[in-house]
């Protein structure tokens, strides 16, 4: 097993960081990292945002809640799919580019492209023993994430990322099986399978948090899984993508 | 420099391998890399398909028209976002989970839940001495790829991933100016400069193509992609995605 490998597997969120700001060269490379990235069809639809800023890094943190470590870390970087630019060199280059740029096909592309770039920066700051964690609850509201980051049409601040000096040290989370996640030359749709493929995994994931919590926590996967997707979070997404004017045809 | 981040600062993509198969370890390892990915509040909203087969691949090839490394690679996986897991859990726990997983946001969720283990995968390939490809072209025609590859509803088949011994060594490609990409504090939206940042960098485009194709080809970044853009193209994504039931609400 090689170094990158390593680093890969043994990824976990961090959730508490040292009082101590990563350098503008760590910040550098990370983002060189994130760009080198694949693109779709080299578009590079996406930008990235850093918050230094301790009163904005506040702001952001109300948006998402209860999560100290959004307003804690050693910078915190915002992620976007971006056709902005797109829009701009359509309009220089005297080119029709709207319909195609406000399709469902493209603000995939803009989601994969950011998301891409992501990956490759949380790997490149875990490798430098630093520790990440991915914040979704930006999209709790992002017509506030929207205001306080100035973030034009056509760009989504998708999720946030807190990078930092680890001040903790959890252990990995168990993962879906193998066999459930990778199917070979198609999709396995054998139902009896297929649940009980899930059913050991609940097991798996019920000791975990029980001997994790001293007991105090139990619950299967599917449990909290399906409790999750019963509350019918952030149902405002699709109006706000269409406002600024994505996924729209 | 450490050795992940110099295996991702060289990342190019490999669009011609050896007539040699990836071992059934190599597979796995790809795979456990790309599930050791963050997954957003634990949802692991993706998939994962791997393709041997020569004559599959060959279909997929077609799909995708003149990439020759579709079909010829040491391994080809499809990434696919999935949620189709998730309505299955929903029945079984007795959860209205269906108005989330058929929401904007879920939809999201899942696209970035595939991106970020595809970019694992990718890291985990290099880092092996692997090249890869992604494959967007499998897009052309979801239709087609559902039907080959059995994918059921709720799942997306969004990308392919050649993955192969590198029989090229082409050179990296120039990105976007960093300062382009990366802003600080929130969204830079002064034109002059933004554009300016667009000009330098088509000059760089034009020259870097210029070179690499002894003046056959100078067009910049700018044109290439407002040209791409102009062409309507996956039009049909709209329609696709509903009818596989996502994205609805």
């Amino acid at each position: 097993m090689n170094e990158t490998i390593e680093t890969i597997l043994k990824h976990r969120s961090i959730r508490k960081f040292q009082d101590r700001r990563l350098s503008d060269r760590q910040i550098r490379t990370i983002v060189e990292c994130a760009q080198a990235a694949s693109t779709s069809s080299f578009i590079q639809a996406y930008s990235i945002i850093g918050v230094k800023d301790p009163e904005k890094k506040q702001r952001l943190a109300a948006i998402v809640g209860k999560q100290d470590y959004v307003a804690h870390n050693g910078h915190f970087f915002v992620f976007c799919a971006d056709l902005y630019r797109h829009t701009m060199i359509g309009e220089r280059e005297n080119r029709d580019v709207l319909e195609s740029i406000e399709s469902t096909e493209k603000f995939m592309v803009s989601i994969i492209d950011a998301a891409l770039a992501a990956q490759n920066a949380a790997v490149a700051a875990e490798s430098m023993g630093l520790g990440i964690c991915y914040i979704g609850g930006l999209r709790n509201n992002l017509d506030k994430v929207q205001e306080i980051l100035s973030t034009p049409e056509r760009v989504i601040p998708l999720f946030g990322m807190a990078v930092g000096f680890p001040d903790q040290d959890p252990g990995t989370k168990p993962r879906l099986p193998f066999s459930h996640i990778y199917h070979e030359e198609g999709y396995k749709q054998d139902q009896h399978t297929y649940l009980q493929q899930i059913d050991e995994y609940d097991k798996q994931i019920s000791a975990y948090y029980e001997e994790r919590t001293g007991g105090k926590r139990r619950d299967t996967w599917s449990s909290q899984i399906s409790g999750m997707l019963e509350k019918k979070s952030r149902m405002y997404m699709k109006e706000f993508i269409k406002k600024i004017k994505l996924n729209k045809r």
